[in-house]
């Protein structure tokens, strides 16, 4: 017999749901709400599943954020310096946050989080990684996709070196984002709701089983890897001059071409994408990111290999 | 020859564009600021059109008001009231809108104030009224809908002795209000921006005719006449219950039958239509609403007639 490389991690016994990250952002807070008064949905056996509202005063005034975005909060800085009461208040909640499900990078902290999101932007339903070395995310990811089928979904990773971000999910061993759209800002629609928590069940039935000692063969997962923000073409003023491209707008995750359209002035002319190769891009129109300069961002497929896993005994 | 009923109105030479109400409805607030630098695609001979930002305290924070909506503060009470630096934000800046555009009911008052608006439900491109007797309106819509077509745009009536409210536009002698989406709030899309800016083209040609003397026979309007708020289920502590129902989702304009699922709770139970008759439901799942306890609003279907109109000697 030939040897086997197999990647062997502790059970995941702890596991947070968490919604709210940004209060407008609806699926996931109403999810987490509803769990958080019956549970019986998200339990598994030899598994503690907490659902938690990780900004309740964004939420409660139906905004994004009250001081600043608390999934850009996790930071080192953040999270190591001195308590004071004139923190912003995502600063704070980022501190309790991570003594809670935390503290991030030590034994202690959370095994799984995964972090519900919207967006405005015609993305589907997406799960986002922060590595792709990650085998145990990597296994969970490729056994939703596989139960959900024929639904799809795709997978963001965002391991880039500038544009990753310190995300409220960072706090745990294996973080997943689960972004589903498109949905407005403070708007419920109910297909969305129902994929967000179809995926949540599928993701808990495989940490109940990889719990049990199943183990996952290797497998290939089929990514969208981060590799660059585009803004929108703006004025001295920094007010926006274009909007998205009709032929773009809603394409998330179909390939733009060298010489494909990007962007409409309002006097009618196309911008087109001068890069070299084809690319995907995502996010694209997301209200949220006018403020951060971003109209889109651009993505390549890559195919990530996942080894072989199971508990550790 | 038989006698002729032609309502005779004054030539409309001050028209004013209104965008901005709500700061965070992108098409108005980009088309005016567009124009604002550059006018020349508004004017009209004999006319002066004014591009304004009603609110832009929530422009600049890309938010639907301040202190409270600006597009409810038009009532006798706040336009007459004493003035006071303490007042809400939106309450002094309706004075002083009345002031610059009104006094509403006046002789001086502009003649006609366009008001844009996005909204988050799938209404596509509808035209809102404030009177079934006002011909000027009813012969502009007419004109508007002749000439978009084969492209569509709804008619909206809201002259409910409850459920009207004092918008921006009503300080003129001929309010009306442009409403399109979908459009996520805080979102531009090249689409709905295109649609607004055609119809307010048209509606501009339409007061030029009618300045130059032209007169507009007879016709009937199709519009669709406010008769009822339906809310969203909701427990004892004010928190929704259920969400709108897939098959009502998105379906704006489109007839509800006695019977058909409204709403669909949490644990999968669908709310059916209890009325007695078909009606059409419009605003389905608007972001604004959900705190004015609006799931969606009920309305009947009515042809109106308008007089034959030309200008007054």
């Amino acid at each position: 017999m030939t040897s086997r490389n197999v990647s062997c991690f502790p059970e995941a016994r702890k596991v947070a749901i968490f919604g709210g990250t940004h209060g407008n952002e609806m699926s996931g807070v109403m999810l987490v709400n509803m769990w958080k008064k019956n549970g019986a949905e998200i339990q598994r056996n030899g598994m503690v599943t907490k659902p938690f509202i990780t900004n309740p005063r964004a939420v409660e005034k139906c905004t994004r954020y009250i001081d600043t975005d608390l999934n850009r909060a996790f930071t080192p800085e953040n999270l190591s310096g001195p308590w004071d009461e004139g923190l912003p208040y995502e600063v704070q909640r980022a501190k309790e946050i991570n003594q809670m499900f935390g503290p991030k990078g030590s034994p202690d902290a959370y095994d799984v989080i995964f972090d519900l999101h919207n967006t405005t932007s015609n993305m589907g339903s997406t799960l986002i990684l922060e590595s792709s070395t990650d085998h145990f995310n990597l296994q969970m990811v490729h056994y939703i996709k596989k139960s959900i089928a024929p639904a799809s979904c795709a997978v963001l990773l965002n391991e880039h070196p500038h544009l990753k971000y310190s995300t409220s999910r960072s706090v745990a061993k294996h973080p997943i984002g689960l972004e589903v759209g498109p949905q407005p800002q403070g708007v419920l629609r109910s297909n969305i709701f129902e994929s967000m928590r179809d995926i949540l069940k599928h993701a808990l039935d495989f940490i109940e089983l990889f719990n049990t000692g199943v183990e996952f063969p290797p497998c290939a997962v089929d990514v969208f890897k981060v590799i660059e923000r585009v803004d929108y073409p703006r004025d001295a003023n920094g007010n926006i001059t274009a909007m998205v491209h009709p032929h773009l707008q809603d394409c998330d995750w179909e390939p733009l071409n060298p010489g494909d359209p990007m962007f409409q002035t309002f006097d009618g002319r196309a911008v087109p994408y001068q890069g070299s190769s084809p690319v995907y891009p995502t996010f694209i129109n997301e209200a949220a990111y006018y403020e951060k300069q971003q109209a889109f961002v651009i993505t390549r497929r890559e195919m990530l290999a996942a080894t072989a896993i199971r508990k550790s005994i």
